[in-house]
């Protein structure tokens, strides 16, 4: 098979598809259609991994009393940080509605596996957490596979990893990354919801580049 | 504007921009168009982030004197992994030429502000490394938006943070999360580099899904 040679056309498509990812918050509760979850997980396996370590784990969640668990989790998580916020911003923040996770007909949690022989620790040495960056790197996949059919998904990041874990019945050692919720997204947006809601908003590239 | 309606034709050139992008080490040395890293990098500043905090930080590193204390610290981490892995491997590993660093036209050092007001603290809380995470997530939209003019990019984790830090004086709370080697590959690939050379093979997604 030859190397492809992407257009313009498509180019232009990729930074559509860039600009209006988002991270979605609120899903319209019709599950995916057959097998979905499944393809974009495939994909997502084709992303980057440290050592060709593909140390991603993902774990489907649909068990009703291990979502209450993972629910209760997040209120516990997310109360502790409204606690820990400054008087002006807590009520924007509870406003966010953060978690989804309520709507959102596919959960999945992505763990990293520090204990992989796959890859042969290659790369990891100096920097141990290129593990837990190449599940970054599949969850990001999946969710660009995602977005381009319509499915959006929403990354949770307010979870305590321990009784995640131990929730999931999966080992001590695997490392939580994130906890994506996955659905049809009730509305699609260019600008982030943090930016709408006035939270906070983008800085131009500039901002963030140094030359040496 | 209207949000954009993926075509089945865009989704199957995606899926080949995520088969065909790989971790590229051999470089042709000529240099990018003018102005093109500066567009990738805007692109990769459209990633998400963790409360839109933009915890990335690009440098663009091209003082010779700097890219040869790069190398030197590359050699030395190389010299060391080495050293630790047990003998048949060895070799291999030392012909697996990771590092792209002599040819590749740029190099952009990525770390992450764990100090930035930005994002306001939001998800951080118990997720701290999320910073880190986003930072990942801007270096993957780079390298498809790279891929998909033709451009390769090539991620170099074996290097000593604290070093790092100094020879491109930024301040030593950042976190290093990868070393880009950015320019026009010598052959593109279906096949990650790894697996041609018998380090390790990809495995089936099943291998990686757990049902809960």
């Amino acid at each position: 098979m030859s190397a492809p040679r992407f257009s313009d056309a498509f180019r232009a498509e990729l930074h559509e598809l860039f600009a209006w990812r988002r991270d979605v918050r609120a899903f319209r509760p019709d599950p995916l259609p057959q097998g979905a979850l499944e393809r974009l997980l495939a994909t997502a396996c084709l992303a980057p991994s440290v050592g060709l370590s593909q140390p991603w784990r993902f774990v489907l969640v649909d068990d009703p009393a291990r979502r209450a668990a993972v629910r209760a989790n997040f209120e516990r998580a997310n109360g502790e940080a409204l606690a820990a916020e400054p008087g002006e911003r807590q009520g924007l923040y509870a406003r966010l509605k953060l978690a989804g996770l309520d709507d959102a007909p596919c959960h999945v949690a992505v763990f990293a596996d520090p204990s992989t022989e796959q890859g042969h620790g290659l790369g990891r040495r100096t920097m141990p957490e290129a593990l837990d960056y190449s599940a970054v790197l599949a969850i990001h996949t999946l969710w660009l596979a995602a977005r381009a059919e319509g499915i959006g998904v929403g990354w949770v990041s307010i979870l305590d990893p321990a009784p995640l874990a131990a929730t999931l019945e999966v080992p001590a050692t695997w490392h939580f990354v994130g906890y994506l919720c996955i659905g049809f997204a009730r509305a699609d947006h260019e600008v982030p919801t943090l930016e709408t809601a006035g939270w906070e908003c983008r800085r131009p590239p500039e901002t963030f580049l140094i030359r040496r």
